[in-house]
């Protein structure tokens, strides 16, 4: 029998993408999908590619029978997931949260870039990061309190991040940075970041045929990936915005330690496939071979591309996702998958559009 | 155990989208994908989305042996079919040929809008017109040969046939279009209908920020929808070019008899609906709603939207496929699912990305 | 000296490109550009290409000293302009409206399609219609008018009746059209054309990579094209959007009446180019060449291309412009040029970006 | 009298921007356009948005009559200019070089990243390089030179050396880089930069809805750069492609020095914009607004942004330009103004479209 699933948040990109990903997941079946603004319009005429393919409504947020569920995905703006997470954890619904609200483990850090007071700490404590290849550890542990009858929370790493850190996190974690040097992170996504909300940024006329700068120093996901490379104070991370729907392409700089034992675009790719062997969705591309967004789009794969450049002794590392999969529901899907026991990449084995 | 399949041509547009899916199909295995131009390449170099999802490297057409498959898909320009499909089915591998050669059922069309001689006449009074929803019956009969453990021919339908005449065929098998009057149908199709083949037309700076229309007149696809249709000389057929990957949409008015039954876009809308009622791939789209093509793409389904002109008695009929997909691989697919008697949405159930 | 211009409405697609014509335009003055949302705003901060050549800024509608000026561009909803122009007139500024609400000869056709009452039918007697190529006498007109000290009133023609009339009117006018037949007119337009309100519709995530019909049946342009082609309830006009900022496409098939003496590509071809030989702006493409939009975008040109299809005796007639510019922004200034007695190419005479 | 002008290698993309530049502008007569590959062909069928705007044909590079010009644009391969710059100049024609035949004042650099020998050494060191705002003296130095009758030689630069240069330089001639530190540029580029040869790469169903890097570690923009800024072994230059025609966007990390005095974005903007006070194309955005190439496309403009990270004691700097214009054609035509004692601005005074 299938596990019972809810999106909350359902409307929005990353809320749809779930659903997308969840009507042809074979061990989850999708219930109730929620969105206070659609509430009573089926998914089908908001996002007409659902035609005749299922006869889901939005419903209202607290109307839903949430608490009949296995596990609720929560697709909603930081703070609200606050708010929904205790709930329904104490309901014994397990969580998979998309929202910024626990991913930051000092709360302190959170209440300063957000603004907002954290009001769930001991949750947050006991929250796993939703980053498998980075941080499985984590999600292990949650498996296991799950296999034993808990609802669990996990708290799912945001776009930026995941392409930042997949790219860089093998190098830190090797020692290979110079110590005291700033990790130079410049990204360019497409539009479905910046949300499904109509403003003159997400404008078709002004998002087309133009690549402009956003967010600049003080960007939400700059603590986010210092928590993952385990650095601070040392990231100068620069959004981007490129006239296309899905992806992130993160180019990551980084000042190589003299010590570094590694000198050559091949020694590194070498040491990044090793890396990542074990990984189902990471693939590290062959010396010479730089990632496209558009390779991973509509996947919850990862492309990786590393370059050595022997005139600075520095390593560029490139990442490239899905912002919407990897970066959203797809990674959400794969921590849901690892919680509840089942194979890593059900639901999510399908390729990109080769073209 | 699965069937074993081919493809011939495969590193072009539709045939790389054919191993995509033949990839992911449950009941045929991909065993071999020629190319003459990229003999050695893997695909996962030539199209990166198959990296770390598939071994294969494509074989020149000449080296690889076909013989011993089950089915061969034929994505290879006219006059080609015409030399691999005797040989093939004279090995007893079935064909699914995605070519222009076995569409027209009469030869001398074929060699007027081709300038080519038909050189197997035979074959193509055998073979059957791969359009399911409206030429289901030679499939059917091929579906019983092929029970009977003989080896057979389809011959699929271009991509603008099948999006114009999904559009069409029901107000004219209706009986409903004025006698004498002239089927007009306006299509705009996204750049990789123009083939993988590098050139001014599909140079990304000449296609981007620009629509145009071309092969006005004689375009080759014309006798094929009049043959679908059943007219002769009663077709204007007007090819676009539109700045983006994949879809056709077909806009194709026509004028209504006088003695037309229905005049009202709700009963036309009731009458398309019943005559797709039986249509895994086909939805016609509530009354007001006009297809997009984003909504198709990436899937083999099609969407179908019309509208009833009071001023001047005429009907409005669109049809959104991918061109790629349910135009080219995906119908293809579903008609070796037919003739193979498996279920006709095997490997084709995939949504398209809501975003 | 220059004559002194002014904008209301100016925050719109259609304002501001009429705010960079006028800019750069030898004989007129821009002074004053309104825009009661943007008000106090610069026209570099809302639009950043106008940093460092302008220091204009947005004033409120009814803070901006209009009657001190020669000329006001009307870039208004419709009805708004029936408030301005005779208050503008009044005060002896003459008026170039962009909007609808001067555009259709019989009232009642305006009320039937815009659900408003026209209160200006006296103005509405006295204006001339904005399309100088094909009605050009009430143009000449109103510069004798004008030279005569009188202040005058051009309706400017919407885009897709621009497009659309100029590639049909030709031949309607040369009686060609069989009697009782339909036009067909299939427009593709850039999301230009939706405005710069941000909705779902111009959201860049829905409205890229994809190409949908609107407006079926009942688009106001509708009577407006029938007006200048001088037909009654025999236009079937459907307009698409497709995923570039500029540009209409305009595909009309005429079927032609039996007495037609033109029955070739190339006499029609000859026919167009004569038909067009006073036109600073139009140009009849050879036999066989096809407009482009990107050949016409952020320019006042129009590119006319037709081809004769034997098997069904019609016409195919393409017009290519850019809807924001001879579409409405740069044909108002035409206009402008011609009632103030200028050269008619004064500020309009820059080439499209060639790539 | 106008100085008449010719453009060697024009068919190609810088070559076609500046027919378009040239053709308009006030003081130059364009005379001849070559091209060997489409000898005989009007620039208006090659680019149809010259149709009924000029009448030139394109000639053979060895059989327009170039002796009797005034000056000669090259925009050819490096290597060719080596050729024809020698042959002009000595036939008292000046030459303004688009190639990279002339940018590296050591010809050493230029053999070691262009494999080829520089057999040119004299004019080399006669030549001026062309980016008049940070490298202003040379061209007027050889303003006098033409004054007093002699043939000149510009070595226009790069397009991507012109968006980064334009960045960093204020900050790197004001002393505020951290010593031994490394700078680090992610530019990213429209699709024209890879020119007009159609290619995997150019082919719009691969460029479209992707980002990718290229060229990592050794394009050749890199010592031209580092020329530009006077640093040597310090500079990351990692190019991207995103999908649009036109623009560079080049994001510039620089490392400050503790000695830096300024210490905050108001303080670098202030600097920034004193910086450049007299220069008529580049304009130093407000604090908190970042340049977006949409803004300069298809003029001479460059929009600069600048951020300042407290927490690493960095700056971000942005430029943005459109790559065949201020990366190219247009800043050749800029050079050649100043040259001949024209007004920096004649023929580069358009406005980017709006929107």
């Amino acid at each position: 029998m299938k596990c019972k699933a809810g999106i909350i948040g359902g409307a929005g990109f990353a809320g749809i993408e779930l659903a997308r990903i969840l009507l042809a997941h074979p061990d989850f079946e999708l219930i109730h999908v929620t969105s206070d603004s659609y509430e009573g319009t089926p998914l089908s005429k908001a996002y007409p590619s659902f035609v005749g393919k299922t006869d889901l409504v939005f419903e209202a947020n607290d109307k839903a029978d949430l608490a009949s569920l296995d596990v609720v995905f929560l697709a909603v703006p930081h703070t609200v997931a606050l708010k929904h997470a205790p709930e329904l954890i104490a309901q014994g619904v397990s969580v998979i949260d998309l929202s910024a609200d626990f991913r930051l483990k000092d709360a302190r850090v959170y209440e300063s870039y957000y603004g907002v007071k954290h009001t769930e700490p001991e949750l947050l404590a006991a929250c796993a990061f939703g980053l498998p290849e980075l941080e499985g550890e984590g999600l292990a542990v949650l498996a296991q309190k799950h296999a034993s009858g808990n609802a669990v929370l996990v708290g799912c790493a945001g776009c930026y991040p995941t392409a930042t850190s997949l790219a860089a996190a093998p190098a830190l974690r090797g020692g290979f940075m110079q110590k005291g040097s700033v990790v130079i992170a410049d990204a360019i996504s497409g539009v479905t970041g910046a949300g499904k909300k109509a403003s003159e940024r997400t404008h078709f006329c002004f998002a087309n045929d133009n690549v402009e700068a956003y967010g600049l120093i003080n960007h939400r996901h700059t603590p986010e990936i210092e928590q993952i490379l385990g650095i601070h104070d040392q990231l100068v991370f620069t959004p981007h915005l490129a006239p296309m729907n899905r992806g992130i392409l993160s180019t990551v700089t980084i000042q190589l330690d003299a010590s570094c034992p590694l000198d050559s675009t091949e020694a590194f790719t070498g040491y990044y496939q090793d890396f990542y062997k074990e990984s189902h969705f990471v693939s590290v591309l062959d010396a010479g071979v730089m990632p496209k967004t558009s390779s991973v789009a509509g996947t919850n794969n990862a492309h990786i591309g590393v370059a050595y450049n022997p005139r600075t002794h520095s390593l560029i590392a490139l990442g490239a996702i899905d912002n919407l999969c990897k970066g959203a529901a797809g990674q959400a899907v794969q921590c849901a998958n690892i919680v509840f026991g089942l194979p890593e990449t059900a639901g999510l084995d399908n390729l990109a559009l080769p073209v």
